[in-house]
């Protein structure tokens, strides 16, 4: 399935008309980045950069693609014998996925000409904006949890691919595991899942639902004890499964009470070994007030697959420099009232005083300066158009997890109070 | 590309449950419905029905799903050689895509074999929910722009497949045309869109980018004014396309004023004619603010494909009726605190006076009562597992389209109050 018309109409015009006008050649840099994190935010986290790679590979105009292109009257005969031929052979440098960023950080750096650039704007800012969304809200629910695991259950509660990319994305961020089939498949992201409520409502009693459950899957399994009442549910699970039953799952009610009378319950049927899993409209800050509560694990949905009220991360992709026709670099910039680019070429690092970021230092152009002492944040991602493999399928997925577990523990403690606040550390641009 | 995968794990685990126990086969019927409308709103929007009856038709496991989940060890042979041969033979009434609703209309209804009905779950909730967060949010920017046209341009703020549904679903809801290439392809809505600021920075001056912009383009076209000075591009425009120039665009400032002061310049230029778009982070809200303003068109980004603060709309599928082993009908519903589901099938109608809605009218099961005088909401949309062709495709999108026009007619003026509301005509159960 092509990805070349996830694409706004706009890149295609503008190639037509720098095609004619000769500007479409010439070497340009595009950088992804943020203007400002979310409202109260401290920090924010990449993902999707594997997918992003993964889908410029499928970015071709087929036959149908260019048929539809001339049908609609889009660009002329040139432009759709340009795009026609298109692969991307430039170059992408950015943050490694699973990366902690803050405003204005260069998550991605795209240098190739003008039109095979410009084309790509949309898909990257589409993957990085909502996949970033999902890792940095999970980012902070993984802080909340406090080394409880957590799984992401949210697939019904954002577009259906939309689903397969915030599981992946939670899991970089440090979920668990998540109850999407398609990011197990296609991603490595372990998946979980037992029965919902239609499965007790569909039997004549839940003592016959329980039991069939307990069949099929064993003891280790996760019982729905909420669908009538709670007490009972309980009773009845371990009168059917026995004391070394896996775990209930409540999805409904005042968790921090509930929770604690599920697991005296539990403790006096002598089932202490049976684990509570909570599911009932959790985000950072419900799973912070149960820190308390005798919870075991936590299941997620609408709050972690929409950003937890920031569903989208505000990412731009803004041309800031271009080879003039002598061949040498012009850095540009927008001045737009509110909006203005830092122009020129960035080089990020992540300065650390004993291990702690204490500033992100973006170089500019040639920096007179050498760069503070600290850590490197870009890596090659594209070269001459080939993706480091490094990056793709299940292994890039597992090495972004790792890199997010490295990076978050360079933070500050103060990154992780869940009240709003500045970034944690401040972008400086030398 | 397969839709089997975009399923909850626990949806397979039921089923091989339910398959040991001999419940997999009981007749079931499935509601799918919203408890509440989010915070404050007075109506809601139905969208994606027409994507999920397609992605239905995909709904297969073929040699590659049933391979992954028997190495992930999700279900027992028994179950993948059910899955291996699957294909929903029941049927689906609901809404007509567009259709306004409210809290409990029971948008979609689903009967067949438990298993077959349960495994759909998350495939149309996750389509439901977000073309519907949309669609809904769409229709409150319609009524706010008063009819001037809106366009979407919100693909790069939501995740790349979303973005495609997204377009869709605000063409459905009123707005005149999108951004997104592939929704011009797929689903036939009009395709709009020029240049952005990097095309203007790229040349060697915003004359140049406007020059080469009408060379290819025509006068036609749309310049984006405000990459530098906004009055100094309005001045470059005119002189180099004429007083026949088709539209500026402004993305930043404060519109209110920006956009009276353009109006003012374009006029004592000669170019009366010359439309004027804005395209700076709007929502209903901002567009209404601007209803004072010379605006000719507005585009809309993230609020728009975010929902405008509510990006999931909280649609749950429930079972709510299953035939026991005597194959009478038996209505059920959980009874977990704070989600307890109204048991039985539904019949929904819209309640009119003079043609203005007055209730949401939903019978139960059998009402003893008559249906009150007013509008039956459910139409057919899979008869035997075989999906009516007229909701699928482009023509789909233009009779749903047409469909929400009319039924936004049917609704009281306090409706499009954008302050916080109740819905605006309550729901009564008979």
């Amino acid at each position: 399935m092509t990805s070349a018309l996830l694409t706004d109409r706009y890149e295609l015009t503008m190639i037509d008309a720098a095609l004619r006008d000769g500007t479409a050649s010439r070497r340009c840099v595009f950088e992804l980045f943020s203007r400002r994190l979310p409202a109260g935010r401290r920090f924010g986290v990449v993902a999707g950069t594997g997918r992003l790679l993964e889908q410029l590979a499928e970015f071709r105009f087929g036959d149908a693609e260019i048929a539809w292109l001339r049908s609609a009257g889009v660009v002329s005969e040139a432009t759709l014998d340009w795009l026609a031929s298109y692969t991307f052979t430039g170059s992408i440098a950015g943050y490694q996925e699973g990366e902690v960023y803050f405003p204005g950080s260069p998550i991605l750096i795209v240098e190739g000409t003008f039109a095979e650039a410009v084309v790509l704007e949309t898909l990257a800012l589409s993957i990085l904006n909502y996949d970033s969304a999902v890792a940095s809200a999970a980012a902070r629910m993984v802080a909340a949890a406090d080394g409880r695991p957590l799984a992401e259950m949210g697939s019904r509660r954002t577009g259906e691919r939309s689903a397969v990319a915030a599981a992946r994305a939670a899991y970089i961020a440090g979920f668990a595991a998540t109850s999407n089939l398609e990011a197990g498949r296609t991603w490595g992201v372990p998946t979980m899942g037992t029965a919902a409520h239609s499965y007790t409502l569909l039997h004549d009693s839940e003592e016959e639902a329980f039991a069939a459950q307990v069949e099929a899957m064993g003891v280790g399994t996760t019982l729905l004890v909420d669908s009538y009442d709670i007490a009972t549910g309980i009773e009845t699970a371990i009168r059917v499964a026995g004391t070394s039953l896996g775990a209930i799952r409540i999805d409904s009610g005042d968790l921090g009470v509930v929770v604690a009378s599920a697991r005296a319950q539990l403790d006096a049927l002598g089932a202490t070994g049976t684990r509570i899993t909570v599911t009932n409209d959790l985000d950072e800050n419900t799973i912070a007030a149960l820190r308390a509560a005798p919870v075991d694990s936590y299941g997620v949905g609408t709050s972690v697959v929409t950003g937890s009220g920031a569903p989208a991360s505000g990412m731009v992709y803004k041309l800031v420099a271009h080879q003039d026709p002598s061949g040498s670099w012009l850095p540009v910039g927008k001045r737009s009232d509110g909006k203005a680019t830092v122009a020129g070429r960035k080089v990020p690092v992540r300065s650390l005083d004993h291990g702690v970021a204490v500033e992100e230092t973006i170089y500019v152009e040639e920096p007179e300066t050498l760069p503070k002492p600290g850590r490197g944040l870009l890596v090659d991602l594209v070269r001459d158009g080939v993706a480091d493999p490094a990056h793709l399928g299940p292994a890039g997925v597992a090495a972004a997890r790792d890199h997010h577990a490295a990076a978050i523990g360079e933070l500050p403690l103060a990154a992780f109070r869940l009240s709003q606040g500045d970034p944690v550390i401040p972008t400086v641009y030398i």
